[in-house]
């Protein structure tokens, strides 16, 4: 459907509360009592774009003479921006439901993968997947998102781990990226692992992707960052330095799946001027403080440490310490099946003892910056017209329920996506 | 509506999978290779009681020459007991979320008792709210426990502790129960805490409870068992057992708040001859091995830990030294808001190492011998027809998805209470 010539206005509001989160800074501790709050506020919009945020009688006048269409919320409402998980590996074929039950029956990692398991099963299963099929899975898990309000995600490739497969899952991507709710944001993250077909190693497999799938990638605009796992089965920061220059030289953004179990990524990470270092499980006080002091956003990915049982990111400490918190689900189907970041980010703050702020800013404006956003994450003027309407009178109530107070409507770019509301009335 | 006379006959299946838990130990680990798995299998049902479960095609031929109504599921789907959550404060008003934003700032139990928090705020708000305010919120909370697949429901009082006001919870769990789908399992947790207005000792206060209120409770046949809360900040062990003795003098059976913080209360239940020992996340090896050793069902309850931000109750540990372990949301105001039993018992099972057979046992029959109900919690002949049935072709994929795998439809005493497959199609 083409836009209108002239993006017509819309009014939202009356909410009980809308939390733009504008003027919160993007590294360091945040106060619940430092977070604007905007009560019986309004929100004013033009096409895809905020107009504006203030109480409601002065907007609703503006709107009368712009002519703007109206939105009322049922009830008591909350507005926050819309919901960004900024790490997950949505774009899969196959269940590891089996993986996780001799997990938790006390299989090791080792007889996991001997029974069949572990991440080769599903390259397996998403290689064999023809485009038709891991779209409409993408396609389907994309509708879950938007009924938990994510209006942006990031979805990475990397279980393909050959060029035509990695190239396959990019391409799915942007497939699915015109015909879903969310922005979709690809990562291309060949380097996952060396893949047992690849006959070398690491520094060859790492020199085939740089010269034989980048380059591609670039070609046809399927991905702007490269992600890569350090790690001891994956690839060591010595390794994977040569890797990330190349891909910056290629004007690639770099992410790192860094510390989930041993340390090193995030130093590497910081050396390669990375966007984002992801999971960090492991890092120590000397991580914390190196990452704390560098442009490198931290994000916590609670769903691997529920998926694994294991412990979580030492958020408060890398808050404490100074550094950027985002948070996301790292949903994927080995470590982290459940894929509910709002559960997942309250889940975390009650462990680690974060503010409301802490969380939201995580999960909103924090997470818009670990994907290289300025466009969106807060709600003020010439921001994306996304948000999150949740039902209840006070932002409190919204982490309190751990996931189990869903959003009443969700809008995307100034549209309504979900309207609760009105299949209810 | 009344019964017909002969009830009549009905067949469910086929499903991929039927899971009756039949067979499996009251106590100690159990192996999903033990676990009696039935491949497209049928249940056949008598009004409110199951008569045979097997092989689908046999059943079908039975299911003709008497007649039966036939529900054939959508798709592939997997049959499992209706879910039974031993331990929940489903009926109180008011919201606890300042308490909560300010316990995860960082805030003590007495800065957010001088704020006006803590669980006298829900006692306040409790006590305040009329019978049919009160029953709206708890049938309100059963709806959706419903859609998570739950046919049996324990519900506490223990936010009146006044004589007036615990008759007032009780009288509302008993008027709710004839209008919701679950059985509600009414505890009387009068002994909940001694009350801020009680002008007296612990031990007068449980007196006095025991000579005014219990005796109104027998007489009125509003609940069958008597919970307290043994901790440092409630009763003592000392203080607690005359009560429980006279308690089970009336013919109460006993269940405790135990080892939440710290320990001493595991001892009072297996002392008290309790049905269960709930909490435990205190509980070190002496505590394991004597809850082990005796006839109480070891509760866990991971909503409490997840509310909170601590440490699990040693569920491993429990099972490994022989114990009986059931599984509960602990849904309340305070220290559990979350109130999803299937999400939080398969985190506690990832985090604590604990097959689908112990994490479904513990939300099925050994919940059921928690709340000393023999009828329910096993899919066999004889037992009610309370099941729960989800859409996926293996048991594993159910744990798998921490609780975002929902039931596509649920039965209680023989009826269709929830059926997502007609509303889908």
């Amino acid at each position: 459907m083409p836009e209108p010539a002239t993006p017509s206005y819309l009014l939202l509001g009356p909410f009980a509360q809308l939390i733009p989160m504008a003027g919160l800074a993007l590294k360091g501790p945040l106060r619940d009592a430092d977070m604007p709050v905007l009560t019986n506020a309004g929100l004013l919009l033009q096409g895809a774009e905020i107009v504006a945020t203030g109480p409601y009688d002065i907007l609703e006048q503006q709107a009368r003479e712009l002519r703007a269409d109206h939105f009322r919320p049922d009830g008591d409402a909350v507005c926050l921006p819309g919901l960004i998980d900024s790490h997950t590996h949505s774009c899969f074929a196959g269940s590891r439901a089996r993986d996780y039950a001799l997990r938790n029956s006390g299989s090791t990692y080792l007889e996991i993968a001997e029974a069949g398991g572990g991440i080769w099963d599903t390259v397996t299963q998403t290689r064999k997947a023809d485009p038709t099929t891991l779209e409409r899975l993408l396609r389907e898990r994309c509708k879950r998102f938007t009924a938990d309000g994510i209006t942006t995600l990031e979805v990475k490739s990397g279980y393909g781990l050959s060029v035509e497969a990695e190239l396959k899952m990019l391409r799915v991507i942007r497939s699915a990226a015109a015909r879903v709710v969310q922005d979709l944001v690809p990562t291309c993250l060949a380097a996952h692992m060396v893949p047992r077909d690849f006959e070398g190693s690491a520094e060859a497999y790492l020199k085939h992707i740089e010269n034989d799938l980048l380059p591609v990638v670039r070609t046809e605009g399927l991905a702007d960052r490269v992600d890569a796992f350090v790690e001891r089965s994956a690839f060591s920061p010595q390794q994977i330095g040569p890797f990330f220059e190349a891909a910056r030289r290629m004007g690639f953004g770099i992410t790192v799946h860094a510390d989930q179990f041993t340390t090193g990524g995030s130093a590497a990470a910081i050396a390669g001027g990375a966007l984002s270092a992801d999971h960090l499980e492991a890092s120590g006080p000397a991580e914390v403080a190196a990452l704390a002091n560098s442009s490198v956003i931290a994000t916590a990915l609670p769903g691997a440490s529920l998926g694994l049982g294991c412990g979580y990111t030492p958020a408060r400490a890398l808050l404490d310490a100074g550094g950027s918190l985002a948070i996301a689900s790292d949903f994927n189907p080995g470590s982290a099946p459940m894929g509910d970041l709002l559960a997942q980010a309250a889940i975390l703050g009650a462990a680690e003892k974060l503010s409301n702020a802490e969380v939201l800013a995580g999960i909103t404006f924090r997470a818009a910056a670990a994907l290289g956003l300025n466009d969106r994450g807060r709600l003020e003027a010439g921001k994306k017209a996304d948000l999150v309407v949740f039902p209840c009178d006070h932002y409190n109530e919204i982490l309190y329920h751990q996931g189990r107070l869903k959003p009443v409507s969700v809008w995307k770019n100034g549209r309504c996506v979900l309207d609760l509301s009105k299949t209810a009335s």
